[in-house]
């Protein structure tokens, strides 16, 4: 069987296993203090032209998300989401458990928009009783979203507008944000990004880590004693290194770009040949999760060979699948992934 | 300068990023779900000679303790520890921050007694106000303690028996298990501690992996939904294969006792150096941390060449440091350290 | 002007005030250990049949929900609520502030049925990555609803079934208890209520008490330690013989369903009233709260003398609004609003 | 049996009584935007000499307690308190249960100095593994003290003046202040306390009222959105006003200051009796409690006629036992118990 049923299913960029091998014995601080981590900050720092940005290594995407959202909130303050936001609906109440409510705004495609968020605050504030629900006290996206779409600059903008306007903070999950940064449509930089919001991290398990997210806090507000939050939360990680090394390797020239935007032609190559099948997708994705809506004939032949991860049914007896590409994946795969989607079931 | 301070400033034992490279590409599930959990899985039972063990793999040892602890205990349960106890000073409050109280108990060297505990309960349940203070919930422990000493097997069952007498659970730390387990004077097997407590982990961040902790639960009452807690702490890695790898290539062979059983070994010679120069210790420990009490000309001599761990201030302007020890210790920097030692100021 | 917008604007029925002053120097124990407390428990008890349930009094309705539902959950679990509950909107988070979910259910009218209850349950449970999300631990409804429905006890029947299939709690707040057991379609008795689910409440404050609302939980898995929960989140009143004084009051010889008796039927003569003059309703309320819809003009009329809640607009330019009788609603009151119903604009 | 076990046996001031009687029927709106509360707030900011002080209305001690705390501190941020403070030992980890390590600092009689808090602070910060611990963020005492003592202004002026420097907020439990406030040794007028905290509350439930303590807020710091906080952890009473009135009762001709002054008169005339007798103090207290250290034939004694509150087993098979005064406490209970000490077994 072939895995494309998400983008971690191989372990990383083999350069990460050669920078901790030749760097095994050399003695270093714990907790995020050593060079390695150092060096890798400031990599980043000079990425997003943000010097005066901190960055945090976390070890995962649900430790990042409930880090920075309980860091940032006041005890009665919630954060509004897309009802499809990993925080909403794959985090086991995460955020929950940190004692914040998550509220979810619909969303046919995995984006908000600054309207919604706007709408939201003046409905909340307008309220004589409002201190009987929950105050919004951030927003949050993913960039791409869990769909695969990125927002344009403009959207971020007038998102960011609306955010600073309200007193939100604006938080971007980045745990793909290399694939969203190499779809051909973007028009956001890493230094964009790092602008137009309060705090975002650059994704490294689905984007050729071992492991490992960079926590980048633009917001000076939410800068201070930010380490006490994440040993508190279970993140800090003893042998920090392990991150500022990963981090070092995967941006000191580039390599993280590099093998998104690969896994994103291989996506997109994939969406091209469904659609020359005639298939269409349940989001027109631009990044590397690709979202085609097969019958069950259609699915069951292509499982034969490759997983892929169920999505939804759709009203037709059809069902949407997704099918990722990642830094690791093969030319071969694709290739096979090819032939048997043009030999498939019409 | 050659690190002394504490038992995370190297990486790994270099076979297991041999077994990451060998393994790197191959195409898992995740969340630790793949074979090499299983297996790391397997193996870890058939040590603890405990085959309805569930076995999980965390992150780290602050992430293990909170997730642990939030998992057994009740809202208005809080947890015993020694005064001394990681939970109780060095995490930031975690435990506190999933809602529980830790209720500390007073200790000389780090460790508690049975009757210690008994006493506890008996003066709850005595108060015909019991109501208006935190229940105790469960009893937590280190093996070896954070002073290095260890528990007695006996030491050990006098304290898993009122634990059951009095409705609690017993959980041992193992942050540096193999150390305790490699102490000359111990008398416990990995057996005997999957017997005598509820729950408990064997470290690896400090005995030889990158990082990780294998939580064994052996008692049912505490295994049922634990990937949810995991989960929703924040510590299921996505590519769990990471830390089913690291313990396989600790434990199949071996390894993980072979390091740890190095490191006393050399944590001794510098112990009896030490004592050879008259120096007392802080705490007898026979395990890979010692606890001499040197003068400040001693220590300001050591530390032009080593690193070590502020201990505490002694009454006489003499103070306790910690020298550790670890799967990495080379051989040749013991050799320094006994040298040093040996020309210290008296 | 007179108030109709809820049914918290007087005091309380003046026996109450009456027993205050009467028992006003008797010296009692405090924290709900006194003999008024014991007499009220032992009345609820009868008229519940449910000789070995626990009952506790607590202050008010958002307590009694935050404590009852974080006494039953686990960390990593929810509580199913209709969309319309009050914990899911008018709680400020509290029951997230104590680190669960609410998982709400879609409804129309305010109501949930088994079914979806069970679905909710099947698709949980049928997710091979359910330790994603939030378990369901908990059902909570409200009889009467948010929306002054009722179920029926068949209903109430086929909900407890599927929560006992599903090792769900079912919880019912009974805020305003007394106006559903004293609907005219309402086939359920105290003692059914009290067969149908494992804990709910006897509401106080909107029925006849200044403040306090009695838990009667029948479960015993839910009854060990209570009380130490209702210290924990500040729900213990040191003078708990207030309470009891007020329960007992109300429940010794009926007066509390009296005093809801005559609150709904004045109710239903404002129904009636809008009915003969064309109006609809929101919701078919048979109980002490009616959502006429209006229009502008109407409620302009009407707010010149009256002050109503507003529950939500309409697509037509018509508002809903909410009257409440209550247990001290004058027929005065009741014949100026009737009067002003007639002659309000068409 | 007359009862001197503590100070909340009875119910209230009568003429709170009547108040509650005269405005039964008011209609007014809820959750403390009603008249009497409004009243009530410019009552006690007038007594404080605070114009923009706020003033909220919470239901008992503990809610007062873990709102205030929850409110003020940052999610790694504890709260310093003598060891004998209510929220350390005496509500079932309320505190903790908000995600807050109460951080005990050790007290003979119940105070904690100035130079304490500065120390602890100091040792903090001096840390550079601060943030593996938990950040003091407030400082909670006692006004009285649990053991009955007061601070003086000038012991207030230097904790605050710490506070200030270290950026902690002080917070005086007032569950008592009547009867600190009616000492005769007392120098702090409710004007000094107002001026030498950021927020503390004046207590009723001990000192008149049925319930309810005033929560006085003179920090604008702490003052945003506090109504959010009392509602989400369960203390925002629907009918508010129960609260207003009893404060406005209490407080607009200084009753609240004359039944404190009877009832620390009449502890005094114990204290005096208890010393001719011979009979020594666990605290020398100038308050409405009294801690007399008494021989088990002595109590066998007294408790033939009166119920006390036990404090402490002594070394010498003496116990220390608490008698407590309060606004209901009859000059014939007095009088009975001066007779019995006089004659209690030397």
């Amino acid at each position: 069987m072939i895995h494309f049923e998400c983008d971690y299913t191989e372990g990383c960029c083999p350069q990460i296993l050669e920078a901790l091998s030749t760097s095994n014995f050399d003695q270093t601080t714990g907790y995020g203090n050593d060079d390695y981590c150092h060096r890798a900050r400031e990599i980043i720092k000079t990425l997003c032209k943000a010097p005066h940005a901190e960055v945090h290594f976390l070890t995962g995407g649900t430790q990042a998300n409930l880090t920075v959202i309980a860091s940032a909130l006041k005890s009665y303050q919630g954060v509004l989401s897309p009802e499809t936001g990993h925080i909403a609906g794959h985090e086991t109440g995460a955020i929950e458990a940190c004692g914040h409510k998550v509220l979810t705004l619909p969303t046919q495609d995995g984006k908000i928009t600054a309207l919604q968020v706007e709408n939201y605050c003046k409905a909340h504030y307008a309220d004589a009783s409002r201190e009987h629900t929950v105050q919004p006290g951030m927003v949050y996206i993913s960039f791409p979203t869990e769909t695969g779409l990125i927002y344009t600059k403009q959207e971020l903008q007038e998102l960011y507008t609306v955010c600073k306007n309200r007193e939100l903070f604006l938080f971007i999950d980045g745990a793909r944000l290399g694939y969203g940064l190499a779809a051909e449509e973007n028009d956001c930089s890493m230094e964009d990004i790092a602008a137009l919001c309060d705090v975002f991290y650059i994704g490294g398990t689905k984007v050729g880590a071992l492991f490992g997210e960079a926590v980048v806090i633009t917001n000076p507000a939410l800068q201070k004693d930010f380490r006490y939050m994440i040993k508190q939360k279970g993140g800090m990680l003893a042998k920090g290194r392990l991150l500022g090394i990963q981090f070092e390797t995967l941006l000191k020239d580039g390599l993280y770009f590099s093998v998104a935007k690969k896994a994103v032609a291989q996506a997109l190559q994939i969406k091209r040949a469904f659609k020359a099948q005639g298939i269409s997708f349940l989001f027109d994705s631009p990044t590397n999760q690709q979202f085609p809506i097969l019958t069950k004939e259609q699915l069951a032949y292509l499982e034969k060979e490759f997983t892929v991860n169920f999505w939804q049914h759709m009203e037709d007896g059809k069902c949407a699948v997704r099918f990722c590409t990642s830094w690791a994946t093969k030319d071969e795969a694709i290739a096979r992934l090819l032939n048997s989607i043009e030999r498939m079931p019409k």
